[in-house]
């Protein structure tokens, strides 16, 4: 099989797994959080810092570079690895998402959806088929399947509606995939905040035998503790021997409780969203680099952080590119706060091969969020 | 003395002169290029990156730094090699130029230049004795003395007027300069558009022996025939034993002119500025990579340059980068940029070295400028 998963230790107390993901273009070590290449860039990060940060798989975004600079030219190139100078594994999302969120929808009909551009407003279709010749041009490493994403809320006759076409759509995607020598094809779970009818996806679904499953259609603006409620019921309709992909999900409490239900991989823009607004995660907690009181604060962000940006720089001199706006801020806090991710699921990884899981989420809350939980 | 220069050698037909400055934090090859770090960061490149490209030496702004983030907590850090994490020899202007291209003047006395910020308008003054003070503070290897930077047009009356102020000014940057063991005062040549006045302001500052001389006041607006005919007869009037810096040019060709005129300083935010804008220096000539033309261009930027950008991307992607506003196309073109006038004073070097400068800045110029300079 193209990508190959193998379970290495379960943990005894909760869900959480350690596991190793081959693909193509190398091996992900699981739990993993993959950073997020929009446009086919980790913004404001070049590949050698992410490299630099022990990044192992990066995500970028079908929609996004279907419209610009549009699939054709990235084949072209010899594939999204050349193009954006990144050698080891890609996953790249099928679209779907980014239609329902940025795009300006027309009709969603069995065929597909019709949509406007966000960026020139031209009309376009994607459909199953579309979103598999796209993704087998960028050439990523691991592929998604076309879905609905229904937002939050949505009654639960509409809900099942969309999981079932979800359903259609995917037999379509994977009829329609060809390049299964070099990309697998990742199926995706939806169903909203019903578990009755998470329970029928699941077992749409997995009545292909796919390399991987995902979970769609959280984090879209419920509360968190919905999400972890859903989350609970999700992990166990899926197949034990096969990565767990919990989309669009990113902040480390999220990361350590999806980890807990048994979520082998995360992808999310947080780091470098907020990175960008001068918010930042440290390991006791998370700050903002603007505040005045960081002005004479010539400590580095995180102590405990072993990033090019901890390494070498003070808090009162990224306040001062933050406050001047010098885009050096955006870079040197990115490279952070994706580093204080990566470095989040290694230690979660040794926690759950040392059978100290448990623990080592405690404690992670105690001190980050400054929370006691259960 | 804190700043030493050698010469090794100068060129048999032209003025062009190969030597070695050697600073408190290291040795500068030149002629040399210095990057500007206007708000202590190099905009859009880290300090490896700028290592990594080997640059020898930066500038950084004391205007800027004074107004944000001031010059306490620059000295509170360490000073600017600490704050910006950068152990090479740093150059810092005297703030002079900027008071008088970004400040809003209220008045120019004797004692110096009344003006509010360009940041939140609040009203401050620079006088040689605070300009001094200031640039202790950042604790750069090189600080310039502070002087007034007449515009163009301005009259002979003015102009002399000004130069005169400066000559004043030098002496009392001179007596209130008490780092000595750490830093070396470069006095800056004014005299606007007069040969006249670009003597008599010569006379003035090589009365004091200063380890440097800077010529300002060039590169305001005047067309470059008026330039370079004015650098005709500056350098002459400079000593032969000490470095001559051209302060604020930055073009290929203006730095092959100045150093076939015998200067060995240059900087300039043009390639950064420019690199910003999508606008990039090859060595075929200056391209704009957001052209149509460069969409299926899967070629590097310039085949002929080393840097990390030309070794690992296309003109195709970084086209795309530019057309989609991506941070990485300013940090990657910035590399580049950079890099290209820097290699261009190492070959300009290696030619002074070799006797080969009047055929290499001929060939530079038919190749980059498709033009033959006699």
């Amino acid at each position: 099989m193209t990508i190959g998963f193998e379970l290495i230790k379960s943990d005894a107390k909760s869900h959480a797994r350690r596991g190793r993901l081959a693909t193509p273009h190398g091996v992900v070590e699981t739990p993993a959080f993959m950073p997020v290449g929009t446009a086919a860039t980790v913004k404001a990060v070049k590949p050698d810092d992410l490299t630099n940060i022990r990044t192992q798989i990066l995500l970028a975004n079908t929609y996004h570079l279907f419209l610009r600079p549009g699939h054709e030219i990235v084949r072209e190139a010899g594939g999204l690895h050349t193009f954006m100078h990144w050698d080891g594994p890609i996953l790249t999302d099928s679209g779907g998402f980014q239609v329902f969120s940025l795009g300006h929808i027309n009709q969603i009909s069995e065929e597909g959806v019709s949509f406007r551009s966000h960026i020139d407003g031209s009309p376009l279709l994607l459909t199953p088929e579309k979103s598999m010749e796209i993704q087998e041009a960028l050439g990523a490493d691991i592929i998604m399947a076309f879905d609905e994403c229904t937002d939050y809320p949505a009654d639960h006759a509409y809900t099942r509606e969309a999981l079932l076409r979800t359903g259609r759509w995917l037999e379509r995607c994977a009829a329609a995939h060809k390049a299964t020598d070099r990309q697998g094809l990742f199926g995706i779970m939806q169903g909203g905040m019903y578990p009755d009818l998470r329970k029928e996806s699941a077992q749409i679904i997995t009545q292909m035998d796919l390399p991987g499953y995902a979970i769609g259609g959280l984090s879209v603006g419920e509360p968190k503790e919905v999400m972890y409620e859903i989350l609970d019921g999700c992990t166990d309709l899926l197949p034990e021997n096969k990565p767990r992909y919990l989309m669009g999900v990113g902040s480390p409490d999220a990361i350590l409780e999806g980890v807990a239900r048994g979520i082998d991989m995360f992808d999310c823009v947080l780091p470098t969203r907020e990175a960008r607004h001068g918010s930042v995660m440290t390991s006791s907690g998370p700050i903002n680099i603007k505040n005045a009181q960081y002005t004479r604060d010539f400590s580095p962000l995180d102590a405990e952080c072993d990033c090019y940006t901890c390494r070498n720089f003070s808090r009162a001199y990224l306040r001062h590119l933050c406050k001047a706006g010098e885009i050096l801020s955006a870079m040197l806090l990115s490279i952070h706060n994706i580093r204080f991710l990566l470095k989040l699921t290694e230690e979660i990884r040794a926690a759950i091969e040392a059978g100290d899981f448990g623990d080592y989420r405690r404690e992670f809350f105690a001190k980050y969020y400054k929370t006691i939980v259960e």
